[in-house]
């Protein structure tokens, strides 16, 4: 997925969303419906943290919805991480019962 | 993890943190170390975006960082919605040839 100028990947899908107010040009090989989707989880993020702290300019909110995008992606990591970790461990234990 | 006002639960680590030149605190129940794991991925995010778009104001950059990194959240996501399903299949299949 690209966001601009600057990508080297034959790119195929291109869609004008609006992100908190502001009109971005996203393109990737992934479907329109997917880019919508990922801008559709950044401005819900933003409005979250922009209801909650109205004080807060936009580049600030953008930040902090980074912010929390980046938390769910590391915790979600480390639970993949931890769930392949363990079906390691049962395929090795399987194979020390069988053999 | 909070981002500022406003959070109900109980929080007990605070950090400040610079994300691509500007000052945060960011407060959580999750280590002092892994707080400042969730914003050196958004620094380098909107690092990598900036040098690839130098004339990019801060706000879109940090914008198009959420985006970039809740593209790698929900491709996570799916991949780890399908672990599971092939995961419920298999262990299906396994009660079949058993009973």
């Amino acid at each position: 997925m690209s966001t601009g100028q600057g990508q080297k990947e034959p790119e195929s899908n291109r869609v004008r969303v609006d992100i908190y107010g502001q009109d971005y040009a996203l393109k990737g090989q992934a479907s329109v419906e997917y880019l919508r989707r990922v801008a559709r989880l950044v401005d819900e993020q933003m409005k979250e943290i922009g209801e909650q702290n109205p004080r807060l300019d936009y580049s600030r909110i953008a930040v902090l919805a980074a912010v929390n995008i980046a938390d769910r992606y590391l915790r979600l990591c480390d639970e993949y991480e931890d769930l392949l970790r363990s079906l390691e461990r049962e395929s090795e234990s399987r194979i020390r019962e069988e053999s």
